[in-house]
């Protein structure tokens, strides 16, 4: 039987994989990836990649780059467009899969499948579909937010309460709930109106050479998180920002 | 300089460490460990590491035990328990820092160091002290709740939504602010009273030889879920579980 392993693989250094994940890398006949080489900072994430198999396989097997379909960046229904994203991927992934016969393929993740990514999602979509059977297994990895906090060196939460999880978009549905303490990733803007006396652990890139933090008091450091994104965009060519707002001092 | 290396070491099962804990691992002159020998399931979890330093390491140095302090478990102050305890920690461990000279000391956290984990807290404040010097870092490791989504095969959210990650203690809370997607870690009890027509995602001893999965409606698993957390204890003598709980069908 055919296996399918997700395989996520750290934020961007080549030693914050498990041992478990080079197993898994070491074992496939071909990797499977979205192929993002034309979006902003898409060839340093290819050449992260790149390097990151270079220096944990000796026969580096084939990298089979799937063309992302096309994406409404602003749709009236959310949720349904990525839904329909998910599903034009799903074939796109298929056609890889069968054009490749009966090998076990590794689909690369960035940080940890379990956190804001669609691969898992669009696996059981191909083998719901019923042309691709498979075995398939998931392997964690750390992700950009328990890089943020090591980075920082601190505990995501006070002692015993409560975390909430969530995108920029959602940042003030969480801020209207009670929420006290939120982490905060996906963020193409930061908007911090509201958050002034909180304080906020910010890091962009981490795990990169190009990886920057900023902590603080919001009121007291929020030009230098705004100003440290765009000197980044503008330097490195893109940026991957995660941060914490914590409302307690 | 002295270097202190709080070092992530995952939920249990040796692969599961990333590269760059296993270097951490090895630059280290000797460990601390919180001695929890004479707890349930202590000695087991005494064998998974030395397994895992056995793996890893040509030549093991020396792992000091420090006596976990008495702890207040049913305290009219929680906080304030915690902190109390904290502090006697604080003080065992700069006492073991202080009788090891000047070598380099890496301390070992079952899981992530971000999560529900004291000892950034406690290094913290032995520095605070101003006994001891030392340079200090971390490096984050994979926490059972990745674990439980790598095993169950799921991301830990609807698309684009948010998760709440808290404590057994506080469930009730985060459902009373309206949360719909649960992630709850250090349970000594379970209730799912009120969450009935919720979905469960549930592990137990991840990344050990005795785990155990149930998934499914909350009405229909509660039970299985009940009978497994009696079984594990009773059979392997000690339990760690955590798991999801999602509205959404």
């Amino acid at each position: 039987m055919r296996r399918i392993r997700i395989i996520g693989i750290g934020a961007g250094h080549p030693d914050q994989v498990t041992i478990e994940a080079v197993r898994a890398l070491r074992s496939v006949d071909y990797f499977i990836t979205a192929d993002k080489a034309d979006k902003p900072g898409g060839d340093q994430l290819l050449a992260a990649r790149q390097a990151l198999l270079e220096r944990h396989l000796d026969d580096i097997p084939p990298v089979v780059a799937v063309r992302d379909p096309e994406r409404d960046r602003d749709p009236d229904d959310y949720d349904q467009a990525v839904v329909d994203w998910h599903d034009a991927r799903a074939e796109a992934y298929e056609q890889a899969i069968l054009g490749h016969g009966e090998g076990d393929v590794g689909f690369l993740v960035w940080g940890d499948p379990a956190f804001y990514d669609s691969t898992i999602r669009i696996v059981e979509k191909v083998l719901a579909r019923g042309r691709v059977e498979a075995e398939w297994d998931v392997i964690p990895g750390i992700s950009s937010l328990q890089l943020l906090a090591a980075r920082h060196r601190i505990v995501l939460h006070d002692i015993g309460q409560p975390i909430v999880v969530t995108t920029g978009r959602r940042l003030r549905e969480a801020l209207a709930s009670g929420a006290e303490n939120i982490l905060v990733m996906l963020n193409s803007t930061i908007d911090l109106e509201g958050f002034e006396e909180w304080t906020i652990w910010w890091g962009a890139n981490l795990g990169t050479p190009d990886e920057r933090l900023v902590a603080g008091r919001v009121t007291e450091v929020a030009v230098d998180v705004l100003t440290t994104r765009i000197e980044v965009k503008t330097t490195v060519g893109w940026i991957m920002d995660v941060y914490l707002l914590r409302k307690k001092p």
